[in-house]
Order: structure tokens, then C-alpha cells, then sequence
């Protein structure tokens, strides 16, 4: 069969729809792209619905093979240089928080390669999962998919209501930390396992009642002058910090 | 004088054509938005060759002070909620690197916000400056501007070409260490100072030539399957350690 050439091929046009969270949420998929990101979804024993690809592609389990030409490739990427080959997923998200080792928790996160970046850490820290809180941006929308590098398809998620993630917090047996700009401790410190660590969102950080869930508040020390850090930059600080001895 | 309201307003069309490159480089101007960084401008001594308020603003030294209509302050503003003020600075880098303290040299970074964010993550570190080295993005762009939060008018920056940099590395009395997947030494060990820490872009790292002119290679530890961190992240790790016992 020839590859498919047409921008109005409606397996194309469902895919290309995916670019928006409307529809994403829909059909509860998801588009990652490039050789290597899918080779980190394979081996973690994700299996796609839709492989395409502008060569041949091995297939992969019982996902739909297409080919396609160079143009039709570039419709469906967001990428200005188009990778050789993006597969569609079921979005996944966990059903519960284990409690041990090392968990996050984001409150309220907006930015998507902040979302991303912070994916891509907690997985390189070995963070057991996520919980994102609050109205977070789209984890599935492309620029945080493209942002975690694959680590999308290895750090669990789970979506919890503020509400519930104070009662997670009240719950948790060992150390809720939250990073928290009038933070009394110094983040430089041990943490009791299983630890989870609450992060707020760019703009507010934390709101109060999650503040006020935390067992301990800790604060990242800066010279005078800039009031805060990026949140990725910052979650990354603790992360490797409670994962210190460990890592 | 009443609120300019055109959009061809010349002044209007000047500040508007340094969103391109080109146009900030031939004209040595940026843009900075909001009353926050611009406050942190000031108390470091910036004057503003333009301040453009939708209300009345205070004098700053010298600047051209305008007032203009909402929909003018949106076509000049980056962001969907434009902020009450934005102003125009003359370009500044800093002429030599200070033997002193912690450096930070970039090499070939591409993404302007993760620029913008390791900008703002050395100040907060407190870092003397940061080498810009080989094909960086513009540091004054208004993504990467507006990702530093105000750090932009803190930290000195320097443009080096590679060649240089390698040259400083050569010179340079402490630890010049280079940030590296194939690093043999843990990150968290003790540095000597002055120190120069050296990060590379995000898809190559370091190339094998600055690789070769730093003192020790370091690695970021990670749990087995990503294979590395978001750059940004990294250089946040690698900050805070060098600068572990002095914060």
C-alpha cells in the first residue's frame, strides 16, 4: 500500500486533532514522537493504538501501522525538524498512591514544559509518581510530552482534587514537605520516608490549606535580591535533595 | 497629551519590531514588562531609554516616559494579561569575567526560556556572571527576558566564542568543571574556587574540545532508564552544589 499522502485521511485528521486537549480528553489519547522516546515507552511495555511512520516500522504489539509521506509526517508533528516516526497512546493514570519511598505532588501547575521538565526529573531522582492537583495543565498535551523526554511513559501520574490531597497529606506516615518561600527549614535536611513532597504553582506556590497540610516547610536559600526560583528548577533541588543519600 | 492610541505611532512600531532579533541587535535595545522586574531594573541602577505605561508613571532618569491605550500596551506585551508598564534598555554585556566567586559558561544553548530560567537560577545562587560560548539564543529576547524575572538586570552576562572560553578554562586558577553524562565524579563533591562551572546545549552537551579544557568532569546521578535532565534542571543541581556551603 502506498503511503498515505492526504491531510483529509480521517486516521490523519483524528491524530492532527489530538494537538488539542478538547479532543485529547475525548478519546483519552495521547501523541509522543521520535525513535528514542518510543523505544522508552516499548521497553516499559506501553503499547500504542497507532504507529506512523515515513519509512517501515516494526510492528509493536497490536498498535495500527501506517505509513505516510514526508508532508503528512510534518502535519503531525510538533517538532520543526519531524521525527521519522510518532505513535498514539491511551493516556494511563495510576489508581493510588503507594506509600513509600518518594512521591510529588503538584498544586495548580500552568506551565507544560514546566510540567515536563519536572516529569523528566522525578523519573532521572526515581520518584515513585506524581499527583497533580488542582487545575494543571494537560500532562498528554504535546510540549509537556515532548518536555519529559519519554519519562512520561515512566513516572506514574495521578489526578487528585485539592481536597483529596489533603486528606492524602494528613494520611501520609512519613514527611509531607512543602517547598514554600516562607519555608522555616532549610530544604538541605533529612526527610522521614516515605516522603511527599508538595510543590506549588509559577505564580501562588502553595495555597494555604495545602501549606497548612505539610508536616515540615521547607525553603530553598537565595542570595537577596530574586524572590523565587523557576518551579522546575526548584523541584528539581528537592527532589535530588530528599533522594540525597539514595541516589 | 492624551494616551497615544495608534498602532503606527513610530515609537509604537520601534519598540514593537525588537520582539525580532535582528531588530534588538542592530538597535543594541530589549524590552522588559511589568512593575516587578522593572522595580528590580531600578534598584540596580538600569535607566531605561523608554518607559510605556497605560497610567501615569513615575519619571525614571532620563527615559522618554508614554503613555498609552490598552490595546497598544497588548501589541507591545508578550503576554495575554499585558502588564501596566513595560520599558526599553540599552543591551549590556559585561566586559571581562572577574577570577572570583562562581562563573557559569553556556555553551550553544538553544531554548530561550530554559536560558531565562538558568539566568535566574544563578542569581539566586549567587553567581558572578554567566560566559555565553558558541551559538547561545538571544539572552535579551523576550521569552528568555521574561523567564529571568528581573534576574536579567542582576547577573552580568558575557559573549565568548568558544575558542575564548577554552582559553579561560585554561587560565582559570580553581576547578573548571564541566557538566557531563560521561562525567567520572559524582556532582556533589567539594569544588575549588574560584570556580567555573560549564554546561553544554541541550540535545549535544559540552563538545568534546570544551570537554577536554575543564579540570573535572561531573555527573548528575540518575536511577537507570532517562538519560539525562532537562538542562536547566541540571545547571540548577550543579549551582547549588558549588554553592552548598555558602548559602
Amino acid at each position: 500500500m502506498p503511503p498515505i499522502s492526504s491531510l483529509h485521511n480521517p486516521t490523519i485528521k483524528r491524530i492532527r486533532s489530538l494537538a488539542e486537549k478538547k479532543h485529547r480528553q475525548e478519546q483519552g489519547l495521547f501523541v509522543a514522537e521520535g525513535a528514542k522516546v518510543l523505544a522508552r515507552a516499548q521497553s516499559l511495555g506501553w503499547e500504542p493504538e497507532i504507529v506512523v511512520s515515513t519509512g517501515r516500522a516494526e510492528p509493536w504489539g497490536g498498535a495500527t501501522m501506517i505509513e505516510v509521506t514526508e508532508p503528512v509526517m510534518v502535519s503531525l508533528s510538533a517538532q520543526n525538524n519531524p521525527p521519522p516516526v510518532v505513535a498514539v497512546f491511551h493516556q494511563r493514570f495510576a489508581r493510588q498512591v503507594s506509600l513509600d519511598g518518594l512521591w510529588l505532588a503538584l498544586e495548580g501547575l500552568r506551565d507544560p514544559g514546566n510540567l515536563g521538565s519536572i516529569i523528566r526529573t522525578a523519573d532521572a531522582a526515581g520518584a515513585m509518581g506524581i499527583v497533580l492537583a488542582g487545575p494543571t495543565c494537560d500532562p498528554w498535551g504535546r510540549d509537556c510530552v515532548r518536555a519529559t523526554m519519554g519519562s512520561i511513559f515512566a513516572v506514574p501520574l495521578i489526578r487528585l482534587s485539592t481536597v483529596k490531597l489533603i486528606d492524602l497529606c494528613h494520611a501520609w506516615p512519613g514527611d509531607v514537605a512543602g517547598s514554600h518561600l516562607q519555608g522555616t527549614e532549610d530544604f538541605r535536611r533529612s526527610y522521614r520516608e516515605p516522603t511527599l513532597l508538595v510543590v506549588g504553582s509559577e505564580g501562588e506556590g502553595l495555597s494555604p490549606q495545602l501549606a497548612a497540610a505539610c508536616s515540615v516547610l521547607v525553603r530553598i536559600p537565595m542570595r537577596a535580591g530574586p524572590d523565587s526560583l523557576n518551579v522546575a528548577a526548584a523541584t528539581a533541588l528537592m527532589l535530588y535533595e530528599v533522594r540525597r543519600t539514595a541516589l
